[in-house]
């Protein structure tokens, strides 16, 4: 039965029923459905379009509804195209015609805006609570192995010494920026469009502003032809999922690699690893690669539905409709992908000698060497040039930087264009203090900046992460 | 049970194996893989890993598997990951311990690759048809209404008067191209991983063109690094995929609009219109709506699969998992969207005094008059600028190109730059003549070249697409 | 000349040259480079770094070449890289080897990520200025015309009247979030990366949060990996342009289709058409469809930089070079797009009439009849089917619903399961009620809630808008 | 000057002048643009539209203008719109108003479509030499280092060893693939609109198929609609681009992790390097991260154009001016990426012993333990777990597979639920056995298959790409 069938001749077209029901997806908004619907009573009752018996039956019923979804128990109907038509004919099963009276002054356009708020805003608290159990996790690797030294890398080349704690921060702040996003957003969905109708506004003087109250809203929507076609939240969510996730698939992608032998920076645990269904050898961090893979998904998701959004004119287009798959994929995976790499932290062992022994590695405490000279009054350009030649020559030598010879250090002063440099060159101690500079923990130390590696620093942006998750 | 834990000591955290798990995904591979196991279990026997009564066995058990996944009746267990270790799970259960040896000289990584393959080309016989139908229904109603007089458009504003057949036939060029790709991307598809290996090869000396032949593949992969990590061919698909619907969600569009009032060019069937739960007066034609919508989805599914790949390295990565909802998705949207587009331009209805009227509006016939003025000597560039004139003086009018004064006619002539077209103002019968120019009739017959929109070339246009249908 | 290259022997390929040269791109970001680098003198010589004649000598050079780029009278040295190393290397022609100094405690990383954010917040500072123009104009246009009637549309079909005011001020809702987002945007891209070195901090006691408060940052980041790797505000500011482009192509999308004759409803100023090379009688509202097209270009760039983020380990990767055109690309077209579009609806025409005329198709107050069924008891879902069933016979008759027979009206109602509404078809006068309830002014004044369309609703509406705007 | 202008009374407003504007773009045509028209030329004298006279006329200043701009002399008037106008406007002034007559049977719908298809051929044949430069460098180091054995990897973890020759190949593969992707897309798109007119078609009788001819078009588009607003050959050839980049991508990401120390494997020559502003010791792979960042620009503009075209109406609209940014542009990163990469790769040099000693770790051979036992007899289920559980011992004990004692070996084998495993146990060679199957050069010889690691295999591959590639 169509509920809409008032006008039409003919029955659909079987393969139209297919393309177009969406019970498989929107039965997902039922329970927002129904509270929505809840209200909706309130605001009919008020506007004195129920009595109180019709609306004291109609919210039992629905109460009831609420209860058999939560249960599992009610049977989706697939011939009754959506959730609100399913609820609907639940309801007229149960109560009786006066549920023909639920639709007044609302149509399914402003309802399932509504829905999709609500569901969001649902969606959105869960997320933030995932995202501080997720810098709980890299807070608590962090302090627990704060002063590891990594060979922190640009280009994918060593590039300086870092703490690995100091590594580990910086995604914190990434996924502080997540949760601002997602507050913001919540902040702009957080508005009932319920009154709306189908695009110019309900027909009775309901108080839209109570029932928006009763949801939780902190406003109405402004405009009716907006309320029903505005799926900017859905786009805002979508980008910051695809954000969130390109985050999440940055640590993953360093964590895939850390753990081939050639680093063997990190382990991951058993646990959270898989095998091969023919190497007997493998462990592989199948979930750090599953989650780069979501991540496209999520870039996918955001993208289909700008390209759904551009061009539509207004008010409602049953093109919106497809804004659900993606907006429920994405969010989902968002949810999971920040379970699952909360865990693999928390298990997560590391190698303390095997990151230290790389940075050892590739020279990278040059800049630190280039520093120093600085500090002599070199400009720091001719220290640079200078140092860079040092590099060519220890290399060349299979030298590390702490054991270039005094030669090659003086060699490295003379050739500079810079007189400071060349002054450098005929004093005695100078490759002695060049190659104490050239110590990684030295290095460290100096990048005494805030927001620098720098043990101290590292540990004031520990507490003051941990004073902002509230532990 | 992980049938590749010989080297675990700790079960699957539970996170993972729901973040893992892609049984409710690949099932739809399910008669693709056994139909490429049985082709191994050939390849196994003929490279004496099997005896014959291993073989026998080995595929009587698969063929009863398939014969249960086509009744429905067999059911997945998610604790098997993925439809690979549901299968052979399942087969070690009906014929015991020999069903460890299905799995000698093979990965899930070529199995799986191997299986996307025959399930793509499936998918690509199946759309075949599809976009047959599709084109079947464009040339039907072309023939049936070939000679309705539409105005053209450029910039969504009339531009010349084409016949309504002609319009259509502009998508059957569309879908022909679509056919096209598809069969190119078969074509690179259509070639056998099978004996790759997780990524080196397989350790015995399976035959494996005999093996590809016996799946019907035109030849075997070259690189066994480049067989388990190329996935050209869901990318090559689902390029086709969002042409195709691209072209779909084109005719969706103008269907919309035409079915719109202003327009009143179509009118769609009720059996294929739906409703409104709040407007009685509301006839929709949502199935092309959905077509615009799922258009922007399928795009949004190639873009994941592209990011997906970007910076892979060599060989088989996990992410590659990921290629399956977006494939998968994207395909069935196409074929559902091809069999519904097919049946609501089966049914469509139009209008042709509607229009025709329109055709009328909008000067588009301004072109020919132009023509005719190149044929009395004026060079094109001076026809345009006096017939633009004509135009302003007959809006400014209200009246039709057809009806323009010959004092309108007149003026517009001696005002031009060219000395043809000031003489030609002098001639006594150059306004019936242009006039005459004017009619749309006229103006549509002498569109007569090749691929233009005279009836004699729609003709022939309808008659060589039945020929190409094979009909 | 490479300023890096001490520890190099070979000349770069000039394929690699060419390849990597940025310079043509980041020149956009020169003023911002100078005014950072001035920032940082200030900085260095707070740190003991440079003395005071060094630093005004420094300043003194970065301020002339600032006026030269300003003048357009810099020329870039394309075999110097980027804009970074040519205003280095033009620094040192000025003043010598004092430049030198300048890179002191600094990279391009710190850098660039300090220029991105100056220029960025000039860009979203000038948007919000478009932004509101556009909003007064649209709130202009809505004054004017504010009580013209129009069929308000859902799935593009005609479904209740609205007012022509009441559409327009949806667009100012979006752009009103737009602005919102912008300014979330800001904030979050308003801190200062200098000092993050090249991902580890800098090596010298500079004071960052003093060069920041220079540079009117509002903050500094907290994490130097995260600093020189962090381009969120990039991804953050390009999904903003695409909704804004969304907003703007479906205002586009309106008036191109409200241009053709079908519909006219507005008529675009011939100082913002274009006509046709080849057919005189166009006049194309060019603008609207670049503006749509340009939409997809905005929703391409994000992807872009989306799936350049992607997988990306920490710190800085050559890839975010890619960042800028895209960025720089999005933002110049959302605010050039927004420029024409106020231009275009401030000197755009309407016609009422046709307006109107359209607004009394397609039975647009057919709900306005059952939301008077149901004041007179008929519950909403049997008064949906009781109007409906009355469009169908009025249709068939050729009738609008504010001339629809007593006896069509009778046999509507006679027919409902509703008892109410079969009792209804025995009262005399309910036929010259219905009807009544049919006009279109009675239709649009019963939509009076927050939001809706009746036209004292829509006045706040306007009223609202002004205020926000502080006209 | 607007050569549309005749029916317009107001100049354009000077916003949209700007906005409109593609001279700055679409002049990348001009050469193609003048070669139509010399076609068209010939076109318009066979039908009798010039006399020879005019035809001679029009050529030799077509001849010239062509001359002109190869030579940069011809300055564009960005007043005149597009690269079409401006070239009207250019050979009106050399020749006069004859140059009116050029445009005869011609818009700039047909005019564009053509010059883009010419355009689009050009590239095709340019990137066709790219791709084969690029696969002869591949097969080139392959030879030079064909029997290097490299640690192949799955999930990032090592896998199997492969020969590091065999690993190159796969990407001949990939770009094997891409030439037959181009091959098509030129085969589609080589067809000639010349004659389609704005939308339906020239007025005049031109030979189309001659003029298509003397273009070196393979035939003539069939239906005017279709000609000038199809755009599949644009997104075909950016969909081949996005997968050609992410070939390049994937090999970039190999290279510059294995530039990194911890892998040590290849070393990016200095003349493919740069260097650090701030890090003497920097040296980093920079085009090959430019590379996998502008491969995600390329997929931005194939988004861009599939968003631009879905739900376009039929037939030119100037959303589609905007395919040019992405299709110039990605059609040039994909030219030069191959260009840099083809010169990274002749200049690359490699490091044998790091790759072998690589392959030596991660228990890479366990597979060929596996097959060995698999050869006894063992089903591969079996034999998979009892290496697991070998694998795991080793792992334990800090030993090579090649150095697992016979206790351990004995006690993996008898733990196997597979009797045959367990009466291995007992043989007293067994343990000699899977030491000699686990040696790497036993392991890699094994897998020779067609497709496979082994050196013949290789060889063989090796061979068939050169005979390919006709050297």
């Amino acid at each position: 039965m169509r509920l809409w069938g008032g006008r039409f001749s003919d029955e659909s077209d079987a393969r139209v029923a297919d393309f177009t029901r969406s019970i498989e997806i929107d039965a997902e908004l039922a329970l927002d459905d129904i509270r929505g619907s809840i209200a909706h009573v309130h605001g009919l009752k008020g506007a004195g379009l129920l009595t109180s018996d019709e609306a004291t039956t109609l919210v039992e019923g629905l109460e009831s509804l609420a209860n058999e979804v939560e249960e599992g128990a009610l049977v989706w109907d697939p011939s009754l195209e959506d959730v609100h038509m399913n609820l609907e004919a639940a309801l007229t099963e149960r109560i009786g015609p006066v549920a023909g009276k639920l639709h007044t002054g609302r149509s399914r356009n402003d309802q399932v805006a509504t829905d999709l708020r609500l569901w969001l805003r649902r969606a959105i608290d869960r997320l933030d609570d995932r995202l501080v159990e997720m810098e709980r996790a890299l807070v608590g690797l962090a302090e627990r192995d704060a002063d590891a030294i990594l060979p922190g890398t640009t280009h994918i080349q060593p590039a300086q010494p870092v703490l690995f704690g100091h590594h580990l921060l910086a995604y914190v702040e990434m996924l502080e920026r997540d949760r601002g996003r997602l507050a913001d957003c919540r902040r702009r969905a957080n508005v009932s469009p319920l009154g709306s109708g189908a695009l110019a506004g309900a027909g009775y003087p309901i108080d839209r502003e109570a029932v928006a109250s009763e949801l939780e809203f902190e406003g109405v929507t402004a405009n009716s032809l907006d309320a029903v076609s505005d799926r900017d939240f859905v786009v805002e969510a979508l980008a910051a999922a695809s954000l969130g996730m390109v985050h999440l698939s940055r640590l993953a992608e360093e964590i895939t690699w850390w753990s081939n032998p050639a680093f063997g920076f990190v382990r991951v645990a058993d646990s959270f690893s898989t095998g091969s269904s023919m190497m007997p050898n493998k462990r592989n961090p199948d979930p750090a690669e599953l989650v780069r893979g979501r991540a496209a998904r999520v870039i996918g998701a955001l993208t289909a539905v700008l390209a759904l959004l551009k061009g539509l004119p207004l008010a409602y287009q049953r093109d919106l409709q497809e804004d659900k798959p993606p907006l429920f994929g994405a969010m989902t995976i968002w949810e999971a992908s920040l379970g699952v790499m909360a865990g693999l932290i928390e298990t997560l062992t590391i190698d303390r000698d095997r990151m230290r022994a790389a940075a050892d590695q590739g020279y990278t405490t040059a800049t630190a060497v280039a520093d120093a000279l600085v500090r002599r009054g070199v400009p720091f350009r001719a220290a640079h040039h200078v140092v860079g030649s040092l590099v060519a020559r220890a290399e060349t030598g299979g030298l590390a930087l702490e054991r270039a010879s005094d030669s090659m250090i003086t060699a490295s002063l003379s050739s500079s264009d810079d007189r400071t440099a060349r002054e450098l060159a005929a004093e005695p101690d100078i490759g002695g203090e060049l190659r104490a500079a050239a110590s990684i923990e030295t290095a460290i130390g100096a990048l005494d900046v805030v927001g620098g590696t720098a043990p101290n620093r590292v540990s004031a942006a520990i507490a003051a992460a941990r004073a902002r998750l509230g532990d």
